[in-house]
């Protein structure tokens, strides 16, 4: 791993850990395993550290659709549901990337970095989604007739709220009907003609 | 107003300024314009005070469905869409109520208590969407083919979503194209023939 990786690394540990309020440079420091020095010499803040973070997440996610354009804008939107509602977890636990999101989010009313990157975050992954629209159109797959930015701010609702209540509800939370909903969802306001999601019943 | 009511206004009014982590009995005493011994009479700590607060917002925000069952249902499910996503502000401000459910759902997952009355919340919500959904369906203005039960999670998901999304991005959030987006949803996956709302293209 290069020293930038080992760097966001650290930072995730340490904000999972701590959580954003209680994350100092020291307690990032403390997950970092090469020399401390690099890390005050790479950063100047514990905001500079989350912001890069922030960014690192954002092209990991984007890179899952960007680097399969040859496939079915429908299974796109589906994969995209998947990561976003479930995440990466086995099992009922729920991901630590979200339970870190969550906080962060929480922040950005009081911090404007990290609000800044929300920002962009917000029209990047909008802009994914109404783009997997569009070719889903150009293709004949979707609906003439679909707004591709108006569809991808309600998709992006949906999914992002179902997270939040996997993350908040813990076992309590209805995430296996919220993705279910939210593929119903695509079929019913997308698909041209009564096609159907693999192993779902229509 | 009765003393209840003034204790709930002194924990919002101290929620508001110092967040949930700063919070203290004693930041609510300090807002509170009675006898702080009335307080800690009703109240043993500020957990108590909390969930006491969000029983009651759950309280006034059910009550707006409640007290209207003749309304229209689809007119029903836009009214909660415009108070959930845009509150009850004036202008571009995010509104108060939603700044304050922000940050206790981040702590969801640190405090049982708050945890355990968000869970009451999503149910009794959830319960509320989906018996508008079956008077839809039993009216006939709603497709008989809509699950009530799914059709309820995505939209609360859709409408929460976009709600946070109001809060954490400010100035940016696509919040109109949101509440646009969301009556779109309703008309195209709910209602019966090609009915349309009062204000909206079709």
């Amino acid at each position: 791993m290069t020293t930038d990786d080992d760097i966001l690394d650290a930072t995730f540990a340490a904000l999972c850990k701590h959580g954003y309020a209680d994350l100092t440079m020291q307690s990032i420091a403390d997950e970092f395993s090469k020399s401390k020095s690099l890390l005050h010499y790479h950063y100047d803040s514990k905001e500079d550290l989350i912001v890069t973070f922030m960014e690192h997440l954002l092209e990991g996610f984007l890179s899952e659709f960007e680097d399969d354009s040859d496939a079915d804008p429908l299974d796109q939107l589906v994969r995209m549901a998947e990561i976003v509602v479930e995440g990466n977890e086995e099992g009922d636990e729920p991901d630590d990337v979200h339970m870190a999101l969550l906080g962060l989010r929480a922040q950005a009313p009081y911090d404007e970095a990290i609000r800044e990157q929300l920002v962009r975050n917000d029209r990047h992954i909008r802009d994914a989604i109404a783009d997997i629209v569009r070719e889903g159109i150009e293709q004949g797959q979707f609906r003439e007739d679909v707004d591709p930015e108006q569809f991808a701010v309600v998709f992006r609702s949906a999914i992002e709220g179902a997270q939040s209540h996997d993350v908040i509800l813990g076992d309590d939370a209805p995430t296996e009907t919220a993705l279910a909903g939210v593929k119903t969802l695509l079929l019913e306001r997308l698909i041209v003609e009564g096609e159907t999601l693999e192993g779902q019943t229509a």
